[in-house]
């Protein structure tokens, strides 16, 4: 297998931060992000110190659509394998994919000791590496509220927070220049399911003072505090209640409270639940096991049998809440599930809202579903069917006003989200010029206690993975697939003999993704011939397999766009016979 | 120019419904769309009476990101083109593209006489025309609320709407079993800025008995009432007032009332304005020209003198509200246009809102704005810079209790849209029995002021068209960029002379979107002689050119996915000796 990274784009040059600067590499502690900043998504923050280095969070980001045929982007690693027996510690704050999905593909590159992780996060992370092999040498150790890690420069506190998973954690570095806090995501909830956030804690350390406060800002737009959870999970209960067919409630599979919100107004309305997607599975066998779902088992029905079950008696909770395409609810709706499919009467619940990419699928699904006669509902702000794991504005202040940060990184976010932040942060008493919006890259540097920017930049970049395997993908290829996307390709096939000169075969033309082939039978037999007129006028000259090149296509382009209005690409072929010279097309 | 049209994909089988049916083609009157339901997009509706079809509204659909490469979809013309001598008359209903946008690509396959268009659509579809040079013998007569138009079985009538573009009309269709009223795309607005509704004629139409009401479902989902237009102009001008630097407003081009309120309050703050964007200026030459836009022309300033007018002073209206890439604010946010670069104090406002598959592409040119260093405003439910065009749920409500049909279809909208609307008709007294919801195709028959489905249907389908010209794309076409589009493609050529069984040339690999080529010239060499291996082997025996075909794939597909884990497209060329028989690979 290939497993070669492959940089896809450098946004600036990179200059290595040891040749100059203002950074005194003994003194100084470093802050950087080699991802999530922005962007949302690929998480992961670097903070350095001599001959240490510890990371807090490894995300993937999942691709934007013009990304054709990518699944993953994660950052690039160069900077960390190049000072890979520095790396103390690798922290995870959370189990969600933008913080965690990044593992698998740091580890095959950059060997880390220790992991530490909350509960439901290391139980995910290690499912994740069991699959892909890939646990080896690396321990992965459990954290909590209470723990502490410790190496010669840093050490590492956490305090717990509010997340649409369970077990969330901020952590508190103390550093020799300095205190950074990191929130990870995070909301607040007056009301929460689950574990509280630790205000008393978080109030603590503000009180004994802190240099660097970074925080989450993925909702800096949305104006107010958040809806609880309690709120959702009461209004999940009464459409519970008023359902009078089949239940079928779609969510984030990871959001543990919410499920186990859901499947107890299941059972206390006397339906048995099913469940479905593999996603769904795996996480509500961890939940089962960490109590943090706590129904008796025997009220779980097996899909195969859940046509049994009167209708009214039935819950189902399922994966494809963004109408991913695979996912449960997505076969459901097109008919296409083993086990089930929709009747009118059935009610299916949306408990969630659709990321801004994935609005056209959500939308796409609803409409088979109402056209299959079920009752759909949606979140909307009077039905409380879900709410944001991340801090509005007011939650964003609150948590600046308790760490009371000297100065203060938005990170987790899009520009516009640091941007907000940072206002919010000045709102609530942070000094303008102490506020600090970076890129991936950027680096800041603590100084006794202070914080200014290094005039350097660390290497970060966005690598592209396809398929299951980490191999770089450059941009060059990506626009290839653009061009093919939009307009298709149409191959010339030329075969020649250099020593005579001569024309072997008569040119050969096959085309993919361009026009219908059964239908453009006449177009491309005149094409073969206007092209093999072309080249045994131009081969009565010396010509080179450039020249030949360029008469195809200087021949096909024109033609074609003539005849269809496309652009294909156009890729000339020219073989040589195997006792002439060897010379062929790679171009 | 290839001018065939093929049908992409037909949905259902399909039926010529003059040889069955309890469809009596001298006495019924036949009601369908041919494009507009289960959708948003490509309105057409017609009414069919014996040798009499008109046809309100020919829009265009703007493609799906998966169908990759198309420009617009457009309906299925056919069964117009089959009675096309019985078409009297295209009424439009307003100049939106999804109501006028097919009327180029029809007059193609379909001469018609007349077109009638209220006063703004006309200069639309005229400026549309004389850009494709289409105008030929077609006549475009201008209707308002007072017209009347009249062929052997129909006359047809009009009533002012409320819409996001001026001049927007409903319609009135008397026919010999009934009168129709299909409103077009509309809203109310108690406070208006232009025309206003006509109630007293709605309720007057009513008062006098409807047959069949076919309204705008498009805000079917949308609890409530819209906001009014003059809330809007309020916003603007307090913005417009308290903006200390450059003011940049984007907004949609044909919304001409906003338009002009965005320029009055310019104005009115002592701003000059300029105008970006070639549809944001042909829609200004034409609102001044009617008056819709009543400022002074001397408030105008050339694009290539802004810079000599104070920023305090400035105001700058442009397209690109949506995100699209080549729009003047996407070139004004990276930096690429010609005239303007933000600079820090700028003010960027969107009155608009995106659509749900342009929220990344906006949010993407919010980022670029804001990092320029733009304050950028953006519609929320509290900002008030934007209101829609169409009806909201309470809205849909008002115009069935005007209107008080006796049926009702739904129309304008996917099929969750035209659910909902039907069920807000059943709460305002329409018999749920008597309620339609139709699919593009379905025919409804009106016979003596009864109105039920007829058991055949009309043949309809999406027609993609891929560049300036009507040429239809087959789902093979698309289905193929898409595995182009993810995998890419790597096409093996080999060269053989059938005559003696002998390979001329060596095999050449050639590869696009799949592996960037300077990093995988050791693969493809591997690759090519794995194929020559294979090759060489086959031909000891007999074979056909589908045998070889067989062994390069067959070869060549496990090899590279093992190497990369991707699956591109494997394109086997074979061409013989031109002396040999000719046979050659079209596949």
């Amino acid at each position: 297998m290939t497993k070669k990274v492959t940089r896809a784009r450098t946004r600036r040059a990179v200059t290595d931060y040891t040749d100059t600067t203002n950074y005194n590499h003994e003194k100084d502690t470093l802050v950087y992000a080699l991802g999530g900043l922005g962007e949302v998504g690929k998480n992961m923050y670097c903070f350095e110190h001599d001959d240490e280095i510890i990371i807090v969070d490894a995300g993937v980001k999942f691709p934007d659509d013009d990304l054709l045929g990518i699944d993953y982007v994660i950052p690039d690693y160069t900077h960390l394998i190049k000072n890979k027996d520095k790396i103390k510690a690798l922290i995870i704050t959370h189990g969600h994919e933008d913080h965690i999905g990044g593992i698998p593909f740091l580890l095959l590159t950059c060997p880390i000791e220790k992991i530490y992780a909350p509960k439901f996060a290391k139980a995910l992370i290690e499912k994740k590496l069991s699959e892909k092999r890939r646990l080896a040498s690396t321990k992965i150790i459990e954290v909590n509220g209470d723990s502490r890690v410790s190496t010669k420069y840093f050490t590492v506190g956490f305090f717990n927070t509010i997340h649409s998973i369970p077990d969330s954690l901020g952590v508190l570095i103390n550093t020799p220049n300095g205190r950074i806090v990191e929130t990870g995501d995070f909301k607040f909830d007056l009301t929460p399911v689950g574990t509280n956030s630790d205000y008393q804690k978080m109030a603590y350390i503000g009180a004994s003072g802190v240099t660097l406060l970074m925080s989450d800002s993925t909702n800096s737009e949305v104006d107010g505090f958040s809806i609880s959870e309690r709120q959702v999970a009461q209004s999940i209960l009464e459409i519970t209640k008023k359902t009078p067919g089949r239940l079928i409630v779609s969510t984030f599979a990871s959001n543990v409270h919410r499920l186990a919100q859901i499947l107890k107004s299941a059972v206390d309305c006397g339906r048995k639940v099913a469940v479905f997607g593999r996603s769904m599975e795996n996480v509500v066998e961890i939940g089962l096991n960490m109590k943090t779902i706590d129904i008796d088992p025997s009220n779980f029905v097996s899909p195969e049998l859940i046509n049994t079950i009167p209708a009214n008696e039935l819950c189902i909770v399922c994966t494809g809440s963004q109408g991913e395409a695979l996912a449960a609810l997505s076969r459901i709706a097109n008919g296409t599930h083993k086990y089930i499919r929709i009747i009118p009467g059935d009610t299916v619940v949306f408990s969630s809202s659709p990321i801004p990419g994935n609005a056209m699928n959500v939308s796409g699904i609803i409409n088979q579903l109402v056209r299959c006669g079920a009752n759909v509902e949606v979140n909307t702000p009077l039905a409380s069917l879900h709410t944001t794991g991340h801090a509005s504005k007011e939650e964003q202040k609150l948590m600046l006003q308790l760490i009371k940060p000297k100065y203060f990184m938005p990170v987790h976010g899009e520009y516009k989200m640091l941007k907000l932040h940072a206002d919010s942060a000045i709102e609530t008493g942070v000094p303008k010029e102490n506020c600090f919006i970076c890129s991936n890259g950027d680096a800041l540097i603590l100084r006794d206690g202070e914080v200014f920017r290094a005039n350097t930049r660390i290497q970060t970049d966005a690598i592209y993975v396809d398929g299951n395997d980490i191999s770089g993908l450059s941009t060059s290829v990506i626009k290839d697939r653009k061009i093919l996307a939009d307009n298709g390709m149409v191959a010339v096939v030329v075969c020649i003999d250099s020593r005579y000169n001569r024309i072997l075969c008569k040119p050969g033309i096959v085309s993919r993704g361009f026009v219908f082939i059964k239908e453009s039978q006449t177009l491309m037999k005149e094409a073969e011939n206007l092209v093999y007129d072309a080249l045994k006028k131009a081969m009565k000259q010396r010509v080179t397999f450039g020249d030949l090149k360029n008469t195809i296509r200087n021949t096909l382009e024109p033609y074609l766009f003539q005849k269809t209005n496309r652009n294909p690409i156009v890729i000339p072929v020219i073989l040589n016979h195997k006792d002439a010279m060897v010379k062929r097309n790679t171009n």
